[in-house]
């Protein structure tokens, strides 16, 4: 999936440790919503809130990436020489956050 | 967690059935997303993508799951008795879509 | 611009008065921001907070405005006859909120 | 308004010229809305849809901001050795949007 051109940006050791740990945990929580949606007596707003609780902690663990990609992989992106394509990916994932 | 007052308000099968299989996905994306941070060489825009695909899918579930809702148990509110409650509780989900 | 078989369904007086009041000083934090961008040192994310301020308040307003359609003519509608319609074009509305 | 020790990096003048021009039809958009909610029958749902229609224009303003910073400012930072201060406003704008 990684772009080859940017094989050498790889994300953060720690960043990704933390991501991979918050999404194991967000992994458990659609788990419990697929559980709750087994009972025939669930209600809608009761679905509708645990979805945005995982909606919050996908966006929790979305920005701890990004702001690892600014600080390690933006911020020198013209001294690297790549700044179009940077900026050209950057946008497209923030054009419709 | 259902609220005693809205117990006879279950979501619909048809939708509580869609809604199922699509989180069952969506847990198999959250899983795909696990094992790729795993990955020394991940690259953080992959990463974001791939996010961003799993909040796109979960909003189409809230989608289905609140048209229901709206169809079955808001648009009667007001001759059940419960349009406070109704429009109270829709608010604080709709505030921070 | 409002739909004929709708033309009973008008928003409350006081969310109208409200609401009228709150964009006349949304409008005059836009002609701030066209100000601002007449000075050629204007710093890009000054726009963008303030950007993000006009949206802020835009949002308020269209939470009043939701609220107050939906305890006058979203509740009642399966009385009224016109559930699919309303709940089509409140979904229309939701959906990209 | 803006920050002292960023006095030297402005919005680029094209984009600025351009970010104003639609800013200005923007506050013509919210003009005609205040006169809509002016009228004593005005339909709930499309204030709401002015309101979103409005939200996408301010969006597609700071989409270009946006872009242009990323570009002009945040590529570079590094070098200019601002990239903390750069990348903690970033995140802060980014983080509601």
């Amino acid at each position: 999936m990684a772009d080859p051109t940017h094989c050498q940006l790889a994300l953060e050791p720690a960043v990704r440790d933390s991501a991979r740990q918050r999404l194991a945990s967000v992994r458990g929580h659609v788990e419990g919503i697929v559980r709750m949606l087994e009972r025939d007596d669930v209600y809608c707003v009761d679905v509708l809130r645990q979805l945005k609780a995982v909606d919050g902690a996908l966006a929790k663990v979305g920005d701890a990436v990004l702001r690892s990609h600014l600080h390690h992989h933006v911020t020198n992106a013209q001294a690297r020489g790549d700044a179009d394509e940077i900026v050209g990916e950057l946008m497209e994932i923030l054009k419709y956050r």
